[in-house]
């Protein structure tokens, strides 16, 4: 059923990634839900709350599951989850040692935590390549940084200015926007262990706070003030954040475009685009698509946001559409960073022709 | 590479579509292509244009070739499209009857031809389960339509309605979406194939109209005026009225969530999503669901006209940006009608217990 | 209060229109409630459901009211909406005849029906716009149609085409667009009259439908086969061919933006904004504008579209987010088809300077 | 002209601000205007940039300056900007100390500075009444917060919690919202001082920055490290803040509609909507309007974000576009920080009937 997804779309490798979509797969969330579930068990055995033998036996069935993928899909779409067809799993091969499993937990616990490590192992990868953006653009000021280049504004010739004037306001934002994302991953990076109501965790006495703690502390994750079940605040803000960089790499984009027009002619790039009519055309396609990307971003962040309004303790329809909108940014975002730094990799030349 | 995609994404069996996803396929475009050259190339010889041996040798080319998926992969991110690519394998083995293939064709007639063809596949399948949901509509209305209901307004007990008035509420705008896609189906079932720079077939002395006639009746669509390469006016009343039927969708999701509540409890439903924390809930996973693809293909419809401002005679990032939004609406509300035939079909009753 | 609206943001003047803005007034809304009333008694009269005399004095009552438009506006802001305070001040001018005032309707049936009301009171201006925009352009096409221009594909120079197929791809959308403006004010202009809660008026005995009739034959709107208080789709159709409408105009605002650079020089305009830096500068504001509000409708019917999720018999949360975007998409719409026609009525060339 | 535009829209009164909306109208741009000239003219005269005698006259025609209304708002038509009018205006009220006005500013340096002088003046407003709105929620909570309440995931009924743990839900997210708007307001509260191409400005020798060091100190902003002009981010991540403030309040807002519900009544509001059709109704029109005000925002942030695409040295058409879209999400904000405070204000129960 996998398949019937719009994972084999005609342009997927257009716009997907190969570091970042990977985080957001089946295998991927399976894999963080088992870590959740190993990181509680030992949590409640470090605080006495089941025993020992119990867990052991628990840890070990959690680290032998092969999970019934079949299954599982089958759960999510009765569900609208997979955790309750995961926990069925686990607490069937765990045999009387299941009490020592998801106690205290419910399963927005596990989607929202296993998406947080996701979004905590993307920051990287997305830092990674923002920087290495940054250093072609600091490249690219340096060998033609000084020569000069008409200033337009409303798209119309303005004044002369320099190729190193129309760089920086490529690599100044970028620049702020790195420092942007230390506070949003640091909001972002906080474990969810909510329980059934997201109220903190029930069932453990008075000992939910420190379970929360070396849960935290073995996923790598912050410590949450309180659930955030309800509150996507956080999520928005990284997603925010994606927004941004899409964006300053959209205003890029288009300046190429607007560069690269015969009779503007103000850069000149490798490689481009060929065309199945016109043997003569180079279109610059990344420039293209990173302003494609830019507003896709942009549309989503309106949907996204529409996600807040979710009600009670925990609104499954808000949820499922933060679910179809999050991980499509991130991928985009990642993708547009690689195709910013192939695109500035191919520039010849910057400044009118010699 | 295909598999950087989103393709595998974790809810991927929630929200994909085993029948309409294909259509948006990689596989499923290529197939296209070659249907549109194999087309093009018996019109060619039909008017002649080219020599019938040469079109026989090529059209024998174009059913024998089996693509170099990975080569076609690798030309869409250079090139922006597949096409390129995908012509020169075609035109490589056909050899000297290379002449016969893609004359007066470009990448955009084969794209948007084959969008318009899945738009065109998907519609009976649209069709028929957005008629299945009225057939059940009526079932309920036939088993439950003259027990009494509280009316509701502004969230408020208004009046007495009947359960009938109320499922009249959400069949009726569905009976009207029913008819609406005549008109949008048949404006946007139109060939494309405007040349170059999409002022109709260069190339082929006065007889690109006439070549653009058989092509399209070859491929059973509706032959253009003239090309409508930046006008996407037809593929936007498409997905305005994916965009109707997933809001329709949407607000009888958002009843069924609202009669489902405990202290209302209008509307009884068998199955329904378990939790893992707590064995008494039953969640109304489907109608969930329904809200939230409403809420999804709003926020795409936002982003998919931006893609109407296209540049001069092609905009690469305009047209790439329909791409990424049009097939997700397009599976999306399949999958929405299926999930809401499914909800429908679970429920045992309508309007107080009694 | 009305003050504390943005009626007076600093750019009213470059936004706003002169024709449209005044038909989605208070005082205009005001009017046509009194209209509604007026009808509705004298329906009530002819099919006998009120007394001759009583009518009578009620209608006078109707014509002669001069609402306090203070406490309209303080009902407004406790009611939501205007009607109860209108209605109030209504029935107490008309003494004992109150009794022959609003009877089988609700405040939606007055807020519906004023705003179908005032669509089709700006369609005959929105026709008339198009048209004229329509005639400029054939105008253009007379006077540069057979002149050469450089095709542009992907933002680069492609084949030469003529500025008259420039033209036809601005002006050929927006004449589908025109004929596409029939069907669709044709199902927006249906009169709303469901009663409380929307099942068409109760407290009529069966007279309902045929007061239905003189009141929509009176008021010149459609009779509906059911009221609509739910089904948003006719309004939605409305805003869908104004964004349809201001996307291609943003096409051709973004196309003369490009023509108009400094080394392309394909168009010539006269006047055009002056900068307060650069006293050589030329810009095209008209053409920008047409981009900004092709993208501010763009991301409005996205929001639109989320008020498709009406609860129940009716929503009002979704009611007053219609509210907030619709009149602005209208008048965003009229005011971009007056630059349209201003600024070709600018043009002093098109294609290449001699 | 100001009259045309949607200024006096009938629901003004509904989602207008009396505090907020006349920041940023026509007058209130004009002052700010002359306020940046003002302290423009003298910082030149601090840094020997002009004689004093000539600024002394400048300040003092600047000062006496009654701008003609009817010219600028015919300016900003001409040049899609009201500066070039308003400068021409306050030279000529200068004669020859003309000279000491506007040296090295452009349009673009007086209207964002002039937006972010309004958001500056938006922020106490902001920031009163959330807290206002906190203490609400912290009273409500002393008064009802150990009552018992169902909580409700999936709108289905789940365990017990606490009106304490409801509340926190609404209030936690507030108090964070109200911290991160010290970052958010100070990068929000930059001078923009960038010239004619936005390089920094011009005509200045190497006096410059200093020049702009005098004009942030006396304007109150901070000093920009390099001009904005094509850089948003920092007005986004204003807007951003404006859209998780009002998803909160839209979450509180659905929250109560819900409790409020017949068969739920968890809780009671005084005053509310009366009905046109039947006395017995009491509307949760506040509750609603804080719903309908998320998703508008919602929906605004995806138009803004589509802003940052900004060509080259100024886009005109994303300018304005920012323009349509940014001060009403502002005023929507304020009036719906305002209304939450009303309706927790109305609030008599919460939790179950005794």
């Amino acid at each position: 059923m996998i398949q019937a997804t719009n994972a084999s779309v005609w342009h997927g490798s257009l716009f997907g990634d190969e570091a970042l979509a990977p985080l957001f797969s089946e295998i991927a969330f399976l894999d963080r839900f088992a870590r959740f579930e190993r990181a509680l068990t030992a949590a409640l055995r470090d605080h006495g709350l089941v025993e020992a033998a119990m867990a052991e036996r628990a840890l070990a069935a959690i680290a032998a599951l092969e999970p019934d993928i079949a299954a599982i899909r089958a759960g999510l779409c009765e569900d609208g989850v997979q955790v309750p067809a995961f926990v069925r799993q686990l607490k069937a091969a765990a045999g009387d040692a299941a009490v020592a499993i998801h106690v205290g937990a419910t399963s927005q616990d596990l989607v929202d935590t296993a998406t947080v490590l996701a979004l905590k192992e993307a920051e990287p990868v997305l830092r990674a390549r923002l920087a290495a953006v940054l250093e072609a653009l600091d490249g690219l000021a340096a060998r033609f940084g000084r020569r000069p280049l008409m200033g337009r504004t409303r798209m119309q010739a303005a004044l002369p200015v320099t190729v190193g004037a129309r760089l920086a306001g490529w690599s100044e934002p970028l620049r702020r926007h790195l420092h942007r994302l230390d506070p949003v991953a640091a909001e972002a990076g906080i474990l969810q262990f909510g329980g059934p109501v997201g109220q903190g965790p029930p069932a453990l006495g008075g000992k939910g706070p420190r379970v929360a703690e070396s849960l935290a502390a073995e996923l790598g994750l912050g410590v949450p003030d309180r659930p955030w079940h309800t509150d996507r605040s956080a999520l928005l803000g990284y997603a925010h954040w994606l927004t941004l960089v899409t964006g300053t790499l959209g205003k890029m984009g288009q300046d190429v475009a607007l560069m690269a027009q015969q009779g503007i002619d103000e850069i000149a790039l490798t490689g481009g685009g060929t065309s199945s009519a016109m043997a003569h055309k180079q279109n610059p396609v990344l420039a293209e698509k990173l302003v494609a990307i830019a507003r896709f971003n942009a549309a989503q962040i309106g949907g996204l946001q529409q996600a807040m309004v979710h009600e009670q303790e925990r609104s499954g329809s808000a949820w499922m559409l933060e679910w179809m909108i999050l991980p499509q940014m991130v991928i985009a975002t990642g993708r547009a960073l690689a195709d910013a730094h192939a695109m500035l990799g191919s520039v010849t030349r910057l400044g009118e022709a010699d």
